[in-house]
């Protein structure tokens, strides 16, 4: 009797206080199953509505190893695709019919897909000051932990200011003025490289919070201070402004971790407009797009810098590291603060950081299970996630 | 006191058989509401989700006159954006502020959009035969009723054929031959022009299901029979065929159904590689962004032909005759066979089509309402929507 | 202890009259060793001096799980690299040490390619007839055969014409009239599409043997035959041409097998200038670079078409089926009529074709095996490949 | 009885310990003979093979005085062409058979190539050293010597540092941190320019060690030391990132050693990406296709400075020095280190180096003879080439 697909199961849960969803691929075979990554913390309901009522009717009774045939009919099953709801639902099953490939192989992922490049992937994680002397009192609690590779910011992403020069009657949310951000970043990286050594490397993410021209200008302020890269300058719908951001500046360039859409990545790649691809791996579907997508961009010199943020279960960090490991044109991988005691119970086997360098597992497939009971110790909250809501000092909504 | 956003409420109903969502937008001001369309029929229950987990409580306490900072926090509030879940939930906000707006000022939308270019809006009807020859029979029932525009399709896109070479073990699945495809609409449309005079016109819909290099041969097949558009020629993971889709034929091309991102359409009307935009208003995100598409598609000389498949609600179909009848650049409008008694029943306001013309009521805002107890009547199935999922004689799944 | 690469060995073998040759990895596990194919066969000898030379001592010791690394070390160990020598030696150890890890997976080659995307392989055949009488009887054969799409050819590629206008005092070689050939394949084609109905398709191969702008004239002549593809129309050399052949014909083009360096595809690929490419598998330098270049590929909606020509052991026969049944933007594979009795024999598990499709085993890795003693049974031969010296009427050496 | 080649024969000597490969074609006419190179040290066996095996059965009994269609007709006989085996051996061939002529003509090649456009050519040498210090003091014994070039390494192409932030379990091999070459050849540059005066010129030598963007960075900081070219910046798999480099630094730039392949050098000499053209003139296949490359330069105004390593027999220097003098858009000549007393004896003819500037004999054709009793003195040796296998810090294999 041929192996299939009998129960689809999503786990939502919140071990760090970040909605997180897991999906759970269970086969005729006992014991038999796999795991994935399905979080869109910001909409994690209608990813959960989206799997259960959708995609496990449409999944039970197939065979888990035509994977490539599973996603193609997947995805255009809806007819209409490419977005964060679809695609993150797409790969929560993607990802779990991987890990029940590599179980079948008796392998861990890298090993199906090529091997080892590296012998751990080397990370950089974030140090957010809500002021100047916050963030590099940060920096130094990273350095002390043996990290190497830092992302700065002040005041999340622009931050609130006391200076701005704001009309009557303003509309309520979180305000920053950009002169204000950009002055500000400038002067930490002027105290940070005084304060550390050159083995110390920075990177920063304006988060689309600049207009393209203010990017040009930010870009050109910050060259001095040998970036690892530049992330985000510009929002997913003005990617073409890369045409005049890159002849102006030579700092290096990050972007994609919004990404849904094959014509956001194709073109910018394609003109080498960035040095590193950041997507975020659910995001764009799972693991089957996105090796692709690193093929696609090893032919054109472009490395990759995965999205490791806190709303990504243990899963997904495996995944990232998988991927990264085995990756030829790997540039970095982002390590998230949030993964902490919590993450471990609930997703045993995700990778561990010593040094700044990610180490997995050896064990077959992604190697993280997910302990059920623990997860619903954590259970979900029901906040929105309103932190994106910036505007200007005129009351402008600004992109997140 | 300020007008407010009260409640937020989800209808979703299935009069003629198709899952549709509705929005219903209500105020502080007693009596004052509006409507609006989210339907994304194959995920429907996700962009339900989407709406009651997270834009109603958003909206509620918001001012539904800041239409613009309402849509743009919105879609922002996500973080991920521009995908067919969350685009219809906004849409379905969207449409509903800009009936608000319209009751507010005591007009039909197409004044506020700037009065009518035309006296009415011609379209477009279906004649979708599992035959040539009842194609053929479907258009004459279709000129009889006064069509003077015709989408005529055999074996709906593909058609499953007898004479397919197929390997031994095929998968399941509903199969096509491209040939076959191809060379039953040329002898279908050298019938129809035998059959018709010049006065009707057709256009074809290739649904994607086509190689780039197929949907140029078949272009250039179809040239002589003077077809209004050839649509769909290419997925929109692959517009930058276009290129050379252009370069070879001269037949008038149509495409946009299936986009739900600006990268998607900003390029191929940029290089004026179609001729008519089809875009599905609420799949784009409702009115506010189509507003600005429309402008955009003006400055290139590009034409509207708004999508109006039976997976829309009346207020759908309302808004893009408001949307068709004031658009300078406007071409044609597609009209649904779906749209019968009982759409009226619920959706009561609905435009009417007499002799190949629809026409709108002059009730201000959009002009429909939704009829609640009578939407009861109609409730969600819970089919999945297989039909999308066409295969290649090898077994070969194909786009949709 | 951990798993080593203990020995490299290869085979060379005529079975079928061809010179090949194979490689064979040995392992630290009793009984666990990989096949690859690394036959160039015009320069067959110092295939098998790079490897037994260089590669040996090169991979002795090392870890057969790291592909990725080793490809790319072996590549880089000459310094200067892309070149059809080199690509094959590497290609042999590449599919050797794909082998291995299907077989430590227990899986054949196509489920860690992520599962079949079709039920078998669609191929087509050579029908290369000395004169027009001869290609439409070989034709027949195959009809009878079951074969759908064949590539016809008359008097190999351009033929020796009677009609020649040469000079006096002639340099030796094979002559041939570009006029003359082509009159000749129009002349075919029309007597073809007259005698078989339009369920079997035909395609082309120039194979180099026309000046850019005959090659468009050529291209024009052809495209009311409605042929699958027209190949090799145009150098490796001459790519760019492509710019002016793809915008004066819509007739498929396939391009590719004689690519060995990056340079050669990428903008073709980028360009959208081919609809086909068909890559030699082992001139890339094996399945590592190749899986990379389909996903390239896919990405601009070009479509596979493996070089399938006698000259390939019947591992990398199974090479291409295992890509070709994986890989979603495949369109066709090529299969020899080289391919008999005892190519079995020497290499068992080699697909087998039944009406036009061809069938892998399911056996782990890529399920072909060298039986070493038949192999030393057809002892490779010493004859110069002088074929390719085509020569025109007037004595220019022409491109093979 | 016409003029005909009677034998070819292939030297494979190591005089100065680095393994080398000539040819020397033997014809009708007694005493008449020509010498070529066709080194390629990582392969030479496999050169040595192709050479013996293919094109000396080849080549017997054709007329030597037919270059350039023994050129061509040598180059597609095996198909595949364009890679690094075969265009030395073929480069080999073409050589002698250049010296033939030239002997045949009584004159040295210049005069056959349009007589000299210069008295002598100026030339570089390497300073490789193992420190600042040790480099510092290498090119002190350079300018002591009389050179006014000179191509500054430090560590090599790298070099290994002791500050590197590795990972456990480290994958044996050659480790360099691409920050601290970068910075440590920016104080060798900020020292030599402060000890040495402006007459004395320098280059410098990426081998391909950096990404893009770090060569982009790299490029700037080495902008103030008014170097005479920056080489090798960029991977031949990359060359379409000059787009980028060229944009972002006003430094001199050369490229080509590495180059086989015409779509390697065309589009970044016809887009000028680059200043100096450095091919290694048997990799592209002798002089037949060099010269042709030399006058496509011209017309694109781009300079030559070919390639003059220590794996280059004493002929392929004569060939380059040949070339160079009756080059117009010359611009400068590597001279190699390893040129010592042994060269001069195995090679006599060899041309020799005063005070910077290269002299050639004036012997008839290259002017430069092969001593087989000194050869056989230094036979090859059978060391892999281990050296091009650079590590980056976290164990990823770089480009050589």
């Amino acid at each position: 009797m041929s192996l299939k697909i009998t129960n689809v199961k999503v786990i939502a849960t919140a071990p760090e206080g970040i909605n997180l969803v897991a999906v759970k691929i269970e086969t005729s075979e006992p014991g038999l199953y796999g795991v994935g990554c399905a979080t869109f913390t910001q909409r994690h309901k209608a990813v959960v509505t989206a799997i259960e009522e959708y995609l496990k009717p449409f999944l039970i009774g197939k065979d888990p190893q035509r994977i490539e045939d599973i996603w193609k009919t997947a995805m255009v099953s809806s007819y209409w695709r490419n977005g964060p709801v679809l695609n993150n639902a797409v790969s929560g099953v993607d990802m779990a019919l991987w890990d029940i490939k590599g179980k079948l192989a008796g392998m861990p992922l890298y090993q199906l897909f090529g091997g080892k490049c590296r012998d751990a992937v080397p990370a950089y994680i974030h140090a957010d000051g809500k002021t100047i002397e916050h963030a590099i009192e940060l920096v130094k609690d990273r350095v002390d932990a043996g990290w190497k590779e830092i992302r700065v910011q002040v005041g999340g992403y622009g931050g609130e200011s006391n200076t701005m020069h704001r009309p009557e009657r303003s509309t309520p949310g979180v305000y920053y003025d950009p002169q204000v951000y950009m002055d500000t970043m400038v002067e930490t990286f002027e105290q940070l490289t005084t304060k550390f050594d050159s083995t110390i490397n920075y990177c920063h993410d304006v988060h689309e919070r600049l207009t393209p021209n203010q990017a040009i200008q930010f870009a050109n302020r910050l060259e001095k201070f040998n970036l690892t890269f530049l992330e985000d300058a510009l929002p997913p719908e003005q990617v073409m402004w890369f045409d005049h951001l890159r002849a102006h500046t030579k700092i290096p360039l990050a972007q994609g971790e919004l990404f849904n859409n094959p014509n956001e990545w194709m073109t910018i790649i394609a003109k080498r407009y960035i040095d590193y691809l950041r997507l975020h791996v659910s995001q764009v579907g799972g693991i089957t797009p996105v090796r692709k997508i690193i093929a696609f961009a090893d032919a054109y010199g472009v490395q990759t810098a995965w999205h490791g943020p806190g709303d990504m279960t243990g899963i997904a960090h495996a995944v990232n590291t998988h991927l990264s490991i085995s990756t030829p044109n790997f540039g970095i991988q982002e390590w998230s603060c949030s993964i902490k005691e919590n993450t471990y119970k609930v997703f045993p086997g995700t990778p561990v950081v010593r040094n700044g360098y990610i180490y997995l597992n050896d064990q077959p497939g992604i190697g993280v299970d997910i302990d059920e009971e623990e997860a619903a110790k954590y259970p979900c909250h029901d906040n929105l996630p309103e932190w994106t809501l910036a505007r200007l000092p005129d009351g402008t909504a600004a992109r997140p």
